[in-house]
């Protein structure tokens, strides 16, 4: 499974990563896969936390018992079935009938991917600008370029996005002509951060996009994986207007049914499901039909329970290592929900050229330039808690932590740590083994 | 499950339907869906037909034995287990290893819409031309709309697209400067006339497209569903290059696993990975999953026996029917698979102007001009015999021929019968009752 996930991220972040080239990543990725290497760099849900045969035996039913319509086609936007569930699940976050969320303007999609991708396709011409936060989900930046459009990335402190930046972004924008289209933004337990923008600044981000004339894509796969109560209000829950709310089954059931969502204005729900059906034809009934029985027959509160102790104990057992182990100079967020650390490293690491040399020394994350779509992030990595267990985590720490050390050593010796080829040459003087890149 | 089916189409199809309102159309298949209806407007499987025990039984096993590995994320090409397995029924077409068909360059996509849609996305570029026969899948011409793309019908007869047509079609383009960008063809069984490619015609189109530099989109979703032995080779088994060969499991196992696949070139396999991760990040794995346990475990080589069988028997009740009561100056395709026949009404009657009072007789179908980009097809109609039993079919036509006489016997009083309105007003005097709108 952590093969799986890593193979998975390959291909995308290899297209991403600038300096190694796309075979020298996917072998990476390949070596990185194995069992013996501890991975902090997937964002897969830990699906062993779930009822499995109490799923099995619902998805069975769902065969041989409603087959003729589970494993029919059906309406391009998604049944009103699982549209009413999943207004109930968004009202747990303050999103329901009060500020206008309704079955109707809910658009069923394959995952939180094909919702944004959709949202993208409305929406963005080339040359297009779209505003994120800088980092941001590497699947939405892969969406953004497709669509030929450009990400003017918008900085975040520990309280997420800085309004008085998003501010500047868009005057600068305008000065220079170019058209932005929406802001996108993942406000609560954010990929690949962790941070939330805080309630004070939400209010402050939907009050300079109305200005602006702006519509906000609120990206919300996690905020219901909050290990320290209740995040603030969804962006959505608090204008019912120019706000796209899209959110996924992916961390709270099963990224492997793909089903996610879009809850849109009512004014371009026609538009989306015209979309959809273009692109899809139809969700999957079976999918469908899975979460609806899901959510509607089995535990699913006390679950996302389950998975918010779960994970609250790996995020501990990663912030109490790194406390532990990390070189001096190393800083790094708290999330208060989520999958994600981010941590930036000392002066002069440079996350990538180190990554073969972490593989070899069997741990693996995500270098951060992937999350930027303008090259930046050198120094910087994404750390996930969500599926290793706690003691594989406080391993790979330790692990990570000592190829820094070494990283940090090499560069008093030879200066600096160059990209990947440098990086290699150093290994003959090292305690480090070059990684298998056959 | 028949409400579904025609739920489904009534979206995609109101908006391809010029003279009707959206909601007037809507109004239309919500009564056609009724029970008493019978509908020969679906395009469904019969999935009744499958052994649903023994799928669900195995589809349980799925989640509960198998659940960290099909409920977890998974790779943008699709699981290698589904991949093999797909060029294990291509094979059987003829598309095999002999002519380069290799799970390398098989993509797994979201159902067949997907695939059309992936290819569209790779290649299309706002105000190129495809090729097309006429009439076509109106899911097509709905990708081909997104993409701003605009659709040139190439004639068929009886022995599908014309050659002859198409070498004109391709000059008169080039001519006229204008950009194409692929022919798009169901070369088998087509939807929605049934007629198949002949065995010479395929050289023919294959050549001229090899000579005009035209890449070739063989969707082929029905070819594995004939009933007077096997159908011509596909294009793909006949060249290696230069076409795509677009299928899916959704009419011979499941459309609603939503499970389908392009046998790319290999020189753009990889782009279209690329646009399947931006688009959906990675096909469900627990589909996936299921159809390659499907097709490793279970019977699925005699379940297409079954189909075939199941599908000739009421291909000959319509057959039979249509000969029996069709008016005079009535003609149709004789499909040898697939689930489509094309029907062409005596002269001067309008399909769609019709299709109230065919509704209100309790018989549905779809109106012609929807499967044409360019408006015309108005005395065409499509007729489904794969869902609905011999009796149920044989009963929609008795229906459908009363309707015919008295639409002509109206053209004889009235001169002619003109549109949605006018045929409303016909009614006062015709014994047939008003439908529902409400």
């Amino acid at each position: 499974m952590t093969g799986t996930t890593l193979d998975d991220y390959t291909d995308r972040y290899a297209r991403r990563v600038r300096g190694m080239t796309a075979s020298e990543i996917r072998a990476l990725f390949a070596v990185a896969s194995r069992p013996e290497v501890v991975s902090l760099a997937g964002g897969a849900p830990y699906i062993a936390a779930l009822p499995l045969d109490a799923v099995g035996e619902m998805l069975g039913r769902l065969g041989s018992e409603h087959g003729v319509t589970t494993l029919q086609y059906g309406i391009g936007q998604g049944t009103l079935e699982l549209r009413e569930r999943i207004c109930e699940v968004m009202a747990l976050s303050g999103i329901d009938a009060g500020c206008g969320a309704s079955p109707e303007d809910v658009v069923v999609t394959v995952g939180g991917q094909q919702a944004l991708d959709l949202v993208a396709r409305l929406f963005l011409d080339p040359g297009d600008v779209v505003l994120a936060e800088g980092p941001t989900y590497v699947g939405a930046l892969g969406v953004f370029q497709a669509a030929q459009a450009q990400v003017a990335h918008v900085p975040m402190d520990a309280d997420g996005l800085i309004p008085e930046a998003l501010e500047a972004a868009i005057a600068d924008l305008a000065r220079a002509g170019r058209r932005v289209k929406f802001l996108y933004t993942i406000p609560t337990y954010q990929n690949p951060t962790g941070v939330t923008l805080s309630e004070e600044r939400r209010e402050r981000v939907l009050d300079i996009c109305e200005r602006a004339g702006l519509l906000v894509v609120e990206d919300d796969p996690y905020g219901q994986l909050g290990f320290e109560g209740d995040a603030p209000a969804p962006l959505r829950a608090r204008r019912r207007d120019g706000v796209f709310y899209l959110s996924t089954f992916s961390k709270t059931f099963a990224p492997g049914l793909r089903v996610g969502w879009i809850l849109a204005p009512h004014a371009v729900r026609d538009k989306l499901v015209i979309a959809n059906e273009a692109q899809i034809l139809c969700p999957s009934g079976y999918a469908q039909a899975a979460v609806a029985t899901y959510l509607g027959t089995m535990p699913w509160r006390q679950q996302l329970k389950v998975y918010r102790e779960v994970y609250r104990e790996r995020r501990d057992a990663l912030l109490d290592a790194m406390a532990d182990l990390m070189p001096e100079g190393t800083s790094w967020t708290t999330p208060a929900g989520g999958l994600f650390v981010w941590a930036t490293l000392p002066e002069g690491l440079d996350s990538k050229a180190m990554m073969p040399r972490a593989v070899a020394a069997r741990v693996a994350y995500v270098p951060g330039t992937g999350f930027y779509a303008d090259g930046t992030g050198t120094g910087t990595m994404r750390l996930n808690f969500s599926f290793p267990p706690p003691e594989r985590i406080r391993e790979g720490v330790r692990r990570l932590a000592g190829v820094m050390e070494q990283e940090i050593a090499m560069r008093r010796v030879f200066g600096a740590v160059g990209g990947g080829a440098a990086g290699r040459r150093g290994q003959a003087g090292s305690d480090v083994p070059g990684p298998d890149l056959a």
